[in-house]
């Protein structure tokens, strides 16, 4: 939407600027902001309309930012540059003190763990911008920005130390059962009503003015979510509001002007996602129509086309939607067994995200009531599916601190073997289910293994069978690894194994010689096809 | 696309002419068949347009008809019409002995089994015209048309006795393992090329002349099916030609054309539905651009919106699309474990039809060696999660007669249990699992009964456990029916048994009362709630 090749006029303009001089420089995909002065009269927020137009030398194309209203009259654009070179910048607005307002920058090259923001990658997976792979494991905090400093950094030193790198959360402050706090800061202006003329103790607010200061608390989260190397998965609604504040049930004008303050504030941080909503057919205010022009209004909005998905509660959202880039799910048995979270895969043909699946817990809600052994059973059970997988934690506390909303500290066991499955994926790629006929807990990796995964069963022995569809040429030896997803261990089994077919779906082992199995469950074979 | 309240002056012109007269009845639903003298000359398949617009005497709707050349100089225009009271048509057409003739006719209420075509009901089901619901139990003789006489009749008496109302069958021949002989009769003319010159083996035919008598036949068949009750799935185009004919690689101007002279033969037979194809993704030659012009055009052409289907191979259609009425999904795995294909429900918002699960049969291959135990099972899976099951069956046979693409006699055990399934579920209604979190074998019929299926597990006992979901109150009496789904029997279970909630999502019996089981697979239970 922003980004054109039209406007020949204003390119000219652009490059007319001396390049050389006082610019700054940024780092590819970094934030680069402007800031001006401008005015404070009326409604800043609504009547003044602040645009930059950014040009890369030997580009034709502009890429067009919104900028906006920061408070005390100042006003920012920012830029993330998707590409090094020389950039120039002119902004245009209504309002003369930050019309044709002109600049240079240098964009360098990324250092570091810098790798850009998040993409699609052959269907099914991710990859960061500069094309390296990222695996999703996620977790959920959702009222994270919602608590206490203290709180705040604890949640942050977990982070620091956890296995996940993408968190759900949401920037409405949340009113639920173990969450009925009121939150640090309100992402609008007290309005001039009151509560008791509106019926009820909700709140009035002036949904047309925003308080930057919400907002700067939320960067300043997000910022350190980018540090520790982990993705936002921003909520932009939920339905736990239930009228308290009225943030769930706000006018469409209203959700439109908070969404464009919202992207044009954050469309320039990489790390972040755009989740339109937790549980959206939970939100009875809201209709297939709000839903559609929500998506529109984001992909119109962000010029750099961040990853956008909306999570159901029910009701799956119709993920085929040319705006949705990936399927946020909730399904609380679909990782129970094998091979069923490749359905999904199947008919959407977009990467599977499993958003929520019940967590580990001991809440009496059977949402939250999840062994650690059944958290990681599950994710193994996506895993080898090709689904990724969003851990959340639910145990009961006496100061009702919990994890999966108010984050603190982890208190599961289920983290530590995330951890083990995420090293596991990034060493071989990510899985799918070879042959999803018949032989559903077997998965080939991109590294061309073969994950045979046993679950709940606790063989002691295992006959090499392996779908045909494996390619395995007769006489291929097959180095065998034996991985107890709970214990996390890794050993290799004894013996020649050399690949045999038997039948014309079944490859077996040639001498028929069997895998020695512990009998416990939870156990995975590791099968890597070597030369002949 | 038909049905339209503009063209006024045409509508005058209809109700001018006397409504009394010659006019012939015809009852609502059936075929009025109009039958026109025109030019043989040039190519009248393509050189002569003919419409007819038809309006029922005071509705503002006119509704126009396509007609087509039959050959001989002869013409036809077929109407359903979905109204009782009189209808008017007048003709248009560029061949001036066929433009401009009228008639009246008066239309009858529906008699005997004419219940109208069919169509979706409340999102997951399906009903008659008429309201009355119809429940799909479908077979497969994909070359049903393209076999001897004998044959064919055969096939007919054996549907005569046969748990089936649907049947999914092809209008192009078959050239595939089991199927290789010559079709009686080809859809086109033989063209004036030979076969030498076209560089293989393939015939060379005019597809821009159809054969009339290929078609005749093809209606004939049509018919013969509806008498029987059975719904004509009608398969369009497949890929099972690989070039003998060429009758999967046409031109999109062929494709086309073929499609608009077959839906302007068949939409006024009340029985069709549109298969687009049967395993779209392996007919390489066609692209997403093809589906989507297919389906277009027999919208656009079909004035009576026929239900349209697109059926996969490995690969499934984008059932989201608003001209797809009903999922038609081949999956090998989705019926063999408790409650999986409910999530094709949850995901397309559409009835689901399992029009390929593997066949009851003997064949090497995997897709038709089911037993008849495992395909009465995966049945009973199905129709536990609001999906309809299709039939078909590959024993081997020393005449090469497979009833799965020829016909001829059925040598399966599960027909007699898939007639016990549809009397079950034209008792009780569709099904579907009312808690998609846990009791993945627990549905409810829209009669309000539960059923609990055990599939291949074989308990002695079950302790009663409902879901919450059910909404049984306290004290409900349970009446309980012991249903062997293999055995074909239906037996009270002795006791009373009264619902008692045990925990937030369990109901239980109030004295702890278990249900003795046979300790064999496949048996259900019917739990029907009776008044306190």
């Amino acid at each position: 939407m922003h980004r054109q090749t039209s406007g020949i006029f204003l390119l000219f303009a652009l490059f007319l600027l001396p390049l050389s001089g006082e610019g700054a420089s940024v780092e590819r995909w970094n934030r680069y902001e402007i800031r001006l002065k401008g005015p404070q009269a009326g409604n800043p927020f609504d009547d003044v309309v602040l645009k930059g137009a950014f040009c890369r030398e030997g580009d034709t194309d502009t890429i067009y930012v919104t900028g906006f209203y920061d408070g005390n009259g100042e006003y920012a654009l920012r830029f993330m540059p998707g590409e090094t070179g020389a950039w120039r910048y002119r902004t245009i607005s209504n309002a003369s003190a930050l019309n044709g307002k002109t600049g240079v920058f240098v964009c360098t090259g990324a250092t570091g763990n810098n790798h850009g923001p998040v993409t699609v990658r052959d269907t099914y997976d991710f990859k960061y911008a500069d094309g390296t792979p990222y695996y999703p494991f996620g977790t959920t905090v959702y009222a994270l920005i919602h608590q206490d400093e203290a709180l705040e950094s604890r949640t942050f030193e977990t982070l620091a130390a956890a296995p996940f790198n993408k968190i759900r959360m949401c920037v409405f402050p949340k009113n639920y059962a173990y969450n009925k706090n009121e939150p640090r800061f309100y992402p609008f202006e007290k309005g001039t009503g009151n509560a008791a003329e509106a019926g009820n103790e909700t709140a009035v607010w002036n949904f047309a003015r925003f308080d930057p200061e919400f907002f700067r608390h939320l960067e300043a989260c997000i910022d350190r979510l980018e540090a520790l190397g982990i993705q936002c998965d921003l909520i932009l609604f939920h339905p736990y509001d239930k009228g308290r504040w009225g943030f769930d049930r706000m006018t469409r004008e209203n959700d439109l002007r908070y969404l464009r303050y919202v992207v044009a504030r954050l469309s320039s941080f990489r790390n972040v996602w755009w989740s339109m909503a937790n549980e959206y057919d939970y939100m009875r205010e809201k209709t297939p129509a709000d839903w559609e022009a929500f998506l529109q209004t984001v992909a119109a909005e962000d010029p750099y086309g961040h990853l956008r998905s909306v999570h159901n509660g029910d009701r799956y959202f119709d993920h085929t939607h040319p705006l949705v880039t990936h399927a946020s799910l909730q399904n609380a048995s679909i990782l129970s067994d094998f091979g069923r979270a490749g359905l999904m895969r199947d008919v959407y043909a977009k990467p599977i995200v499993m958003d929520e699946f019940c967590y580990e817990g001991n809440f009496p809600e059977r949402w939250g009531d999840l062994s650690a052994e059944e958290m990681t059973h599950r994710c193994w059970q996506g895993a080898l599916t090709g689904a990724y997988l969003t851990h959340g934690e639910t145990f009961l506390s006496d100061d009702d601190v919990v994890w999966w909303s108010k984050g603190g500290v982890l208190k599961g066991e289920s983290p530590a073997r995330i951890a083990f499955l995420r090293d596991f994926v990034e060493k071989h790629g990510s899985m799918h289910i070879i042959d999803n006929w018949r032989n559903l807990n077997t998965a080939v990796t991109e590294s061309g293994a073969i994950v045979v995964y046993f679950g709940k069963e606790a063989p002691k022995e295992w006959e090499v069978n392996l779908p045909a569809k494996t390619r395995l040429a007769d006489g291929t030896k097959l180095k065998i690894d034996l991985v107890d997803t709970w214990n996390m261990t890794t050993v290799p089994v004894a013996g020649d194994f050399t690949a045999k077919g038997q039948t014309r779906y079944v490859i077996g082992e040639a001498a028929g010689r069997k895998v020695k199995l512990p009998g416990r469950p939870y156990m995975a074979l590791v099968v890597t096809p070597e030369s002949k």
